[in-house]
Order: structure tokens, then sequence, then C-alpha cells
């Protein structure tokens, strides 16, 4: 049977390898990549090896960086009495896309899951707690894992290991989504924004 | 304003080149890539790169090949006295997936689109016609371009083109697709049906 040559059926496989790109989309994105010119093929190529070769992890904050410590950790003008608690990078980026949050991170790579055999050992958590033993500004950790059970569980672990310091641990507000609907919001989430409910006016 | 790291950002600007991959979908493969090992990331580089670099244009029939002529080109077993014009290479894939055509390809590289100002010299015309007039061979061309307005209007010049050789020339049927449904046919499709039907029985 014909089969594509062999450069070409390795791109192909290589594509196809990646989260959401089945077989056809990658086949549609190695004509795309063989159709370049070629300074951005190569581009291409360059910049998934680089990003792999210069990418690295914060040894303060266990961000994703290129330079250590990270842009954020060795920002003059950011709080460093607060510490934000995620799970990964992403998260980072989306929290400093609204922009109103100064303080510093601490990016977990994870949450504790009995399920798929992730204890708190193999989360960044340690270096957490040796970070709060070795700073006497932090006055606040606020933990912001998923709000899903082994985000909840990574939460509770955080807040009991860091609770022996004195410093005050939050957790980000559970409640119904701006813009969501009352009406399609589920019973523990509304349980939540009720518990959760502020005085106003 | 907080931005990523200039070799992710970099990942993120050239995946998000790609045909249908917005900018969600090119930061997650971007952080999925840098969550692989360090191979796999190289793997993925490298067969860009490698695409790009080893995959060329058979000088005989115009499709992609690392080796030239191609494999379908110096493969003694097809049938030399038969060629299958298509727009691209996908499109001998797609023809050699059913197995039953053992002729040889041309590959034109697109088809004549005025609207595009790509004329017959644009496309890999010429080259069918020393080819024809270099070999004899020949004693079927098969016209298997697009059914659309480009590939028909390519179709009727390559006859016109091939018709003072001797040659026969001949366009694929046009027709309901097998699985389709007569209801939801176009009528130019259900005409070109009916006006190509064959006796049975």
């Amino acid at each position: 049977m014909y089969t594509y040559p062999k450069p070409l059926e390795k791109l192909i496989t290589e594509l196809s390898k990646l989260p959401g790109i089945g077989g056809k989309t990658a086949q549609r994105l190695a004509f795309h990549i063989l159709s370049l010119r070629d300074d951005d093929a190569y581009a291409l190529s360059a910049a998934v090896a680089g990003a792999k070769k210069d990418m690295k992890y914060c040894s303060v904050c266990g961000n994703l960086t290129d330079v250590d410590p990270c842009a954020l950790c060795s920002d003059a003008g950011r709080d460093k009495s607060i510490i934000c608690v995620v799970e990964s990078p992403r998260d980072v980026a989306a929290i400093e896309r609204m922009r109103e949050y100064k303080g510093l991170y601490h990016v977990l790579h994870g949450a504790i899951s009995p399920m798929d055999g992730i204890g708190p050992e193999d989360i960044n958590l340690a270096q957490l707690i040796v970070r709060l033993r070795e700073s006497d500004e932090v006055r606040e950790v606020i933990v912001a894992t998923n709000p899903n059970v082994e985000g909840e569980a990574t939460a509770m672990y955080a807040a009991r290991l860091i609770a022996p310091s004195g410093i005050k641990v939050s957790r980000i507000a559970h409640g119904v989504p701006v813009g969501g609907d009352l009406e399609y919001t589920d019973e523990i989430t509304l349980a939540k924004a009720i518990g959760g409910r502020r005085e106003i006016g």
C-alpha cells in the first residue's frame, strides 16, 4: 500500500501525538507545513526546540520562565507579603490577565490526587514551606487551586501544613460565576455561593 | 502587563499561524510541548524541519517525495500507459487509499483560477505535455481535478492541450456520492448523475 514518504509520515505521526490533533488534522497541518516558505517552517521547528530548551522552572516559585528567578519573583514592584498558590503556570497567566493581583505566586505543578497516585510529595509543596520559613515578609497565602476534588484536597492539605507558621491561609471564593445563570448552576456551587454571601449596601 | 516568557510566547505565536489553530489552542499545545520529555519535543521539532528539508517534488510527476523520481514513478509494477492528473499530493494519497488505480500520476499543484490570478502557466501543466511527448507508452490521461469551477476549467484546458497528441483524455465521473442522499443532492450533481447514467442488468 502507498504510504507517504518517510519524512512526511514522521511529521504526521509527531503532530498527531499533540492533544486534540487527530490523524486528519495532523495530515492537514503537515501539508500546510510543507507548503510554508523554508524560513517559516524552520521558525516553527526552532520555536518548538527553543521553548523546550530555554524554558525552565523558577527556582523560587516554580513558574515557567526563561530567567531564574522569574520576572514575577524578581519584580521589585510586587507585594512580597502575599503568595498565591496555583496548580499550573497557566493559572498564573490567567490571574495575571485580570491585572488586579500584585503579589507573588507559587506553582504546585499538579494537585494531590490519590486516585492518580499523586501525593503531597509529588507536587511543589515542600518548596512552598521552605519559602515561607525563609521569608519574614509573607503575611498571607491565597490557595487558588482548581475548584474540584483534587484542588480542594490540596488546599486543605496546604492549609494544615502552613498553619503552624501562623501565616494566614485563604481560599478563593466559590460561587456563581459572573454572567452565569442561577437556574443552571449546580447545587454545590449554589450552596457555596449562599454560604459565602456578603452583606451589601 | 504580564506576558509569557519570550521562548514560550514565540512558540505560541508560531503555532497559532497553523491553519485551524487559534490563540487558545496554540497556548494549550505550547504548554503540552513544554510538558513533554526532551526527546519527544525535539522529535517534533526535528520532524518539522526534517519534512521541510527532505521533502521535494518529483521531477517527473510533481508529487511530494523524499527520493527523485518518486516511489510511484519508479515502481516497475505500475501501469505506465495511464496517467491520472490531480491538483495536489493529497489527491494522490486519496486515490492510492482506494487501492484500485495502478497507473501513474501527475500533480498540477493547483488549478487554473483567473479570479486568483492563477493561469495555465502557474501550474505544473507544461511538464505534463513534455512528459506525454517524451513517452510513447501513455494511452490515456484521466483528469481528476476537483469537481468545482477551477477544476473543470483546468480539465477542459488540459484536454484541449493534450488533444493534438491523439492520447485519450477522460474526466472522472460526476454523480451522487455513494452513501449520499438523493434528497439532499444539489441540482447540478443530480443532473450530472442522470446525464452520466449507465445501463445495468
